[in-house]
Formats: structure tokens, C-alpha cells, sequence
């Protein structure tokens, strides 16, 4: 394990975290980190990913751990490496110097976590060994994350209030994957030149993450067809005029993400139609960055973001009618069908496991409109929040080609307008902005967003 | 789903396949492929890996599928993607157009599968979903796969005895792992000299493979502390003096792996300790190497590995007596404690899963010697096997300084002499070997040995 010192402050951060949770509970809480999960034998895994949840009370990556939380006491549970694993693993710390880092008030082997099931609240895994575990131990039904119930519920909510917004431990990190993100971003901008196959480009975006020794948030998308909005294929080949989407980003060893988005042309130059889809895009982007302020809603960035788009896709021929009109009646989202973005923290979309009930303030819920239902966050923005904001512009075959959509939509859509379009299969333009008491601050800043910048770091070809 | 066109037999790949194993059991078989592991939250998961066994025999890593066989009759089990699908995923391939691709006879919803049930074995799966929904469908209990019983035994050796021989199809794939291995241990070595951190030389490693469209086939070493046999930390700073210790492979889009090791000096001149036990583990593993051909024990590889250890340590003056008595005594297991290899094809040590059903010939067991207790494999060896040869030298904390240890070892180890070579923490030189009818081809042969090419390729920094 490695310990960074510029966290040397965790055991203090902790106890901060423990004092806002205490605040709003009454009952003692057990949190779960997980076990590695098999890649295609037991002895083979995936990158241990502690649970977010632990991680946020724990601070460290532990595998196969527990803490009970009480009030502001914090208790670990954890069982040494069996003496042969050294030959393997070497040696790793003893249970009571993690303690001591977290600033746990004691230590106990694992076995000793049943004398502390009684009426304690948690957070069910994904992992389903662990979910077992977490039955078993706790002796009653546990609910899914994202239905819990009873206590579970009550703790859920009151941890979602505590992690909404970060402190200056978390904001820390939060720096930290920023910034090893826009390196990423810059080298593959710098390697489309050269790269033959959309995997060039990742591959060189992944080694500046994994050179920094931190890990991917989440899977990259490095795609020519940004139009499949997770996509997971790397293998097309870069032809001149196609445009790269890249959303890449890093998170660090104690688990903190980024998230990025840029959309560049291979080539270096965007063609006159890129460049206008492109420039529209990036002022839906800054509009809502400009918006950023406590007690905004987010719900009314994301309209925003579609008023933007609906007015430039009406200057530019491809909408008729008016601005307000098109998004009433869901028309941008023909071309901007996802929300304008999310939390952002120890999970890429934070506290997702928890369904919506971090995402949507008590009392809302997703609307079944087609240019809402989308939006993972519905909350009034509050200082110390870290969103993204990522409006995009997509031809969709699965929405275009819809018989119904195509039906609904005929005469708002210049159809022979849009096929000039052809050569703007998506773009997506993507920052982390942090709520402060004044506005927003772009942690991502670093990273340039304007499309001549963009076309000088595509054109420098390794330089950067 | 990308379907390498190399791979346009797989239809009749896959024949042979059943043929083979339809002559080994009587009753049908239903494997799982398994479904994507959630990292954080649910919708985040960690890059999808097919069940080797269902690769196998399926070809395509297809999730949440499972397939029946029954003599050479063959039929798929898959669900389509749900039609809202398209928009995060796009178009994805369909149940038919799968089951042509890879000879299917016919193709089912999952929901037919419990049709398929009676009688039917199967491998169970590490992943706890996967195994729920084995014993579910099949309505009675499976055995993990490393105690298989009954049927699903009879099966595990059918299959085990089918796996051990490589096919062309799995060779083609298998050079192709090894292929990209090379070059992505290449630009290692050529990274070494700027890199400040073993995460550097990582990140130069990882992404020849990434670019290539591969994937790890396992979790990569990359360490100055080789003496930790299995390190997975990467943040140790790569100091003049420092021995870097590189394990890793890349593996297919279809599964197939290659796990290659190297070890250089950062600087690129290795000093004349380093170089003189350098030579040694070059020289087992040359030996081994000369030695490979169908029917020799592989046991007596590793006991060939050992004597030419022990007999170099005599040499250098480290080890006192006759290289026969030390082996048989295992004096040779205090610096070289390990198995000299493992079996390798979809997975990194092939069918590690059944346990020692597929590593150890029936009737042998693992020996309880300290100097032989890890032998991953102990058969004689069979054209179209792929086996590993990795002799290594290490000073492993957790043996020397072992009380017990020392004490037995203490009028045949020279410690004063010992205590001179303490800038050789970890050496091990690993390639992988295809057993051929008249010997053994390394498939990793385009990957230099031999020390003054190892210095040399360090040295070009970059320009490999």
C-alpha cells in the first residue's frame, strides 16, 4: 500500500466525515470494502476497487475489510496476511499501523464483526460475496443499494447528504485526477496524427494515467462513432474528417475521479460543418458553466443547454421554430438525447448505487419526457457539489431512423439541411466544475475547450 | 462485437472442438460465459472476460450467453439487446448472426436453457451470479471448479485432456499474444531510461498492448523488488543500480494470453553481480528450453532448472557442496522458490480453476517439499502443449531471514559471499514454449536473452 503524504491529514479528515454522518443518525454503522473479483480464475483478478462508501469513511483501499462507525468512534476490521503470503506479496502493514493512519480507535480481526451487527445500518454491495457476507453478518435482509429500506434507507440519505459535497481532503484528490486527465487528454490529441486505429489513441491516453500509477474511473470511450454513446470498441481505423470523441478519466489510488470529454478532428482541422455543430456545442457549455452558482438548479442547466442547442441548430437550418418551443416539446433531444451530466466524486456518477436517491432531491423523480428523462441529477446546487457539465451533439441512428420519432419531428427538422451534416456523427464536450461560493470553478481549466486550441494540440503530434 | 477476419474458421475450429470432446463423455454439457463484474456501482463494471472453458468451445466472448453441447451438436443460449439499447450501445449483432459466426445448430432466448437441464454438466464459475444461476437451471448443486464432482469431474478431465493440445486456430492466437508481448516489453525496456517511476516503464508496456486492441492477461509486474514474486505496486523510483523485474502478457480479443517476463538494468549496463546470476538463470533457462520434447517430464525440467541454479551458485561461491545434494535437499529453493512453469492458453496458468486436475497427471499430487511444493505442472509433456520456462534467481526476505531456515541452511549457504550480491534483489527471464514433434518453439523468440542485446535495447531509449 501506498500511503501519499500529502494525505498525511487523513486520520483528521476521517474524523470530520464520522462528525457530519453522526449528525444525522442515531444508529451505529458497518461499512463493507469488498474482495477482488475473479478475472477468469480465482487466482486472477481485476484491480481491487474498494467500495465507495468505505472508501469515503476508511480513506484506504483495504480488501476484505469492514469499519463500524459510532458516533465519532471508528472501529477496523481486518485480519492479517497469513505468514506464506510474504513469499508472495511481500510484507504488507499490520492491522494496527492502518489503524493508526485512519485513526481508528481499535483494530479487531474480522471474526470479532458479528459483536457489532446489532442494529447497525449499511449499504448492500454489488459484490455478491460480500452482499452474502453482509446478510450473514448483520443476521437480517439487506436490500439492494438501490432500494434500501428501514435503516439502510435512513443511511443511505444521511450518507448522500455528507458526501454531496467534498471537502478539502476530497477536493484534494479531486485536483489530483484533474489534472493527470488533462495530460491524457493532451497526449491523445497529440497521437491522432500517428494513430491508425481508435485503440492508438486510447492507448496512449491510458499510459499517461497508468504512468501517473493511477486507473481509468471508468471504461474509455476513444471512438470515430460518437454518435454510440458508451461505446466500448476501439478497433476503427482514424480516416481523414473523422471527428475523435474522447471521454477518458483518471481516478486516484484512494479512489477519486475525473471525467472528460473532447471531441476532436484526426486531422487536425475541423471541416466548415464540424466545426459549426462544434462551436454550438461549446456554447451550450460555457452558457451553463457561466450559470454555475449555489441554489441554481441543475435541472435548469440542463434546459439551458438545450435552448442553446435547439438555437443554434435553428440558426444553422437543421430546426425550425423557436428556441423555447423546440425544447417544450423535446425536439433538441432528437440530437442532445442524455442529461447534461452528473455528480462527480469517489464514483464517476456519484452515489449511482444508490439509484436516485442522491441524484434526485426527496419529493422529484425522473420525468418520462424524452428530453428529461436522462438527467441523472435534479438538486439545487449547493457549494462544495462537483458536476459535470457535458451537452453533445449526436445523430443517433436509433433515434433518427424511429419511425415514431421521424413521424413526430418531420416538418420541425430540415432533413436535407441535416444531411450536409453527415460528417458530425457526435460530439460531446465535457468538464468538472466545482460549485464555490461565488460560481463554478473548471477543475479541468487546463484542458482547452476553444476549437482552434483544440486543432493546434491535434496538429502538434506528440509536442505537446 | 469485432470479428477478426483471421479467425473466418472458427466455425470449424469449434467442430473439431466438440468431435474432441464428444468422444470423451457420454452425457451433454451446458457452459456459462459469465456476465460483466460491477467496479464501483452497477453500471460501471470492469472490462468483460468470458469463462475460458465457454471461450473454448462458444469462440466469441459474448456476455450472459451459455451454450449446450451435446455430441457435435451445438446450440446457443443468448438474449438479444433490448431495443433502447442501441442508444448507449449501438446496433449489436443478433442471436442468428451469432450463431452463424460460430456454427451453432441452433439458437435460443436464455430462458429455453432450463430445456437443456437434465443431465447436462458443467464447470461452475468463480463469479457468484454466474454459479447461482448454474445450480438453478441445472436444479441441483455444483461443486466449485477446483473440486469438481460426479459428472461435472468426468467433464472437467474431458475438457482438460481437449485444452491440453492446442489447435491451429488457438495457435494463430496464441502468436498473436506473443507477438504483441514482445514489442510491448520493447518499449519497456526503451522506457526505462526517463521513466522516474516503475509505473512509467508500466504505462509504456500497457499501452503497446492497448493499442494493439489487447488486453492484459494478467495483472502486470513491473517492479525493482522482483524479490516479491507476485508486486503489485508500481511507485518505487527507478534508481542507477536498480534491476527491473517486467511480467507481462498480453492476451486476444478471443482469450488467448502470453506471459513473458524480463529483467534489465534501468540504466541499461547491468553491474557484474547482476550480470554474473543474470547468466546463471539464463543458462536454466536455456537448458530447459534445449531439453523441451513430447513425452519429457516437465517435472524434471524444473529439477534441471534447479541443478543448474544450484551448480552456478556453487560457482559463484554462494552455495557450498554438490549441485545434485543441494537440489535434493532443496538448499536451491532458498533463491529459487518457485515452479519453473505452468501450462498457458486462455488463461495465464491454463485451467487453474480445476485445481491440480489439469497441471497434475492423475495419481500424482503436489509434493510437500519446500523445493518442489509450487510445481504448477507435473506431466510429461504433449505436442501442441504451451508451457512456460521462468527460472529465477531472488533474495526474498521472508526465506533468508526465516529462522528455521537460515538454521538449516547454515553451513551451505555463504552468507559473507551472499551479502556481496545484494544488488540482485529479483531476477527471472520467462518465455513461452510450444511443444512441437521434434522440440520446443519459443513463441516469445523475438524477445532478446541474452544480456549485451537486454543492455542494448535499454540503452536505444525509445528508439527500439
Amino acid at each position: 500500500m501506498e500511503i501519499r503524504s500529502s494525505y498525511s491529514s487523513l486520520a483528521t479528515t476521517l474524523r470530520s466525515r464520522r462528525q457530519r454522518l453522526a449528525q444525522k443518525i442515531t444508529f451505529p454503522v458497518i461499512l463493507w470494502s469488498g474482495s477482488p473479483h475473479p478475472r477468469n480464475f480465482p487466482a486472477n483478478t481485476f484491480p481491487f476497487r474498494a467500495s465507495s462508501h468505505f472508501l469515503y469513511f476508511a480513506g484506504l483501499p483495504l480488501e476484505n475489510a469492514a469499519i463500524f462507525l459510532d458516533g465519532e468512534r471508528l472501529e477496523l476490521f481486518i485480519d492479517e496476511a497469513a505468514a506464506e503470503s510474504a513469499l508472495w506479496h511481500g510484507e504488507t502493514p499490520k492491522r494496527e499501523e492502518i489503524a493508526e493512519i485512519i485513526g481508528a480507535d481499535a483494530a479487531f480481526p474480522l471474526s470479532e464483526l458479528p459483536t457489532r451487527a446489532t442494529g447497525a445500518a449499511t449499504i448492500a454491495l454489488p459484490n455478491p460475496t460480500t452482499y452474502q457476507e453482509q446478510t450473514q453478518i448483520l443476521n437480517r435482509a439487506v436490500a439492494p443499494s438501490h432500494t434500501p429500506e428501514g435503516i439502510d434507507r435512513d443511511l443511505a440519505q444521511a450518507i448522500a447528504s455528507v458526501r454531496f459535497c467534498h471537502d478539502a481532503g476530497a477536493i484534494s484528490e479531486l485536483r489530483q485526477a484533474a489534472a493527470v486527465t488533462i495530460e491524457a487528454h493532451k497526449a491523445g490529441m497529440a497521437a491522432a496524427k500517428t494513430a491508425q486505429r481508435e485503440a492508438g489513441v486510447r492507448g496512449a491516453m491510458e499510459e499517461v494515467i497508468i504512468a501517473h500509477n493511477l486507473t481509468c474511473a471508468y471504461p474509455s470511450i476513444v471512438t470515430v462513432h460518437g454518435e454510440v454513446l458508451h461505446n466500448g470498441q476501439y478497433h476503427h481505423p482514424l480516416q481523414p474528417g473523422d471527428l475523435l470523441l474522447a471521454d477518458v478519466g483518471a481516478e486516484t489510488a484512494m479512489g477519486w475521479a475525473a471525467d472528460v470529454t473532447r471531441t476532436f478532428p484526426t486531422t487536425g482541422e475541423f471541416s466548415s460543418t464540424q466545426r459549426d455543430v462544434y462551436d454550438l456545442v461549446l456554447a451550450a457549455h460555457d452558457a451553463c458553466i457561466d450559470k454555475i452558482h449555489p441554489n441554481v438548479e441543475y435541472r435548469d442547466l440542463h434546459l439551458l443547454a438545450a435552448e442553446v442547442i435547439a438555437q443554434g441548430l435553428v440558426d444553422l437550418g437543421i430546426l425550425r421554430g423557436q428556441a423555447a418551443d423546440l425544447v417544450a416539446t423535446d425536439a433538441h433531444a432528437l440530437f442532445f438525447p442524455h442529461g447534461i451530466g452528473h455528480l462527480l466524486g469517489l464514483d464517476v456518477h456519484d452515489m449511482e448505487d444508490l439509484g436516485d436517491l442522491a441524484g434526485y432531491q426527496e419529493g422529484r423523480e425522473r420525468s418520462d419526457r424524452f428530453g428529461l428523462g436522462f438527467l441523472r441529477l435534479d438538486r439545487p446546487l449547493q457549494e462544495g457539489m462537483l458536476v459535470t457539465i457535458e451537452p453533445g451533439f449526436y445523430q443517433v441512428p436509433a433515434i433518427l431512423a424511429d419511425p415514431e420519432l421521424r413521424s413526430k419531428y418531420q416538418h420541425v427538422v430540415n432533413w436535407d439541411k441535416l444531411a450536409q451534416f453527415s460528417d458530425v456523427r457526435g460530439i460531446r464536450i465535457e468538464d468538472d466544475v466545482l460549485v464555490t461560493a461565488t460560481g463554478g470553478e473548471v477543475l479541468t481549466a487546463g484542458l482547452p475547450t476553444d476549437a482552434e486550441a483544440i486543432e493546434e494540440l491535434v496538429k502538434s503530434g506528440g509536442k505537446y
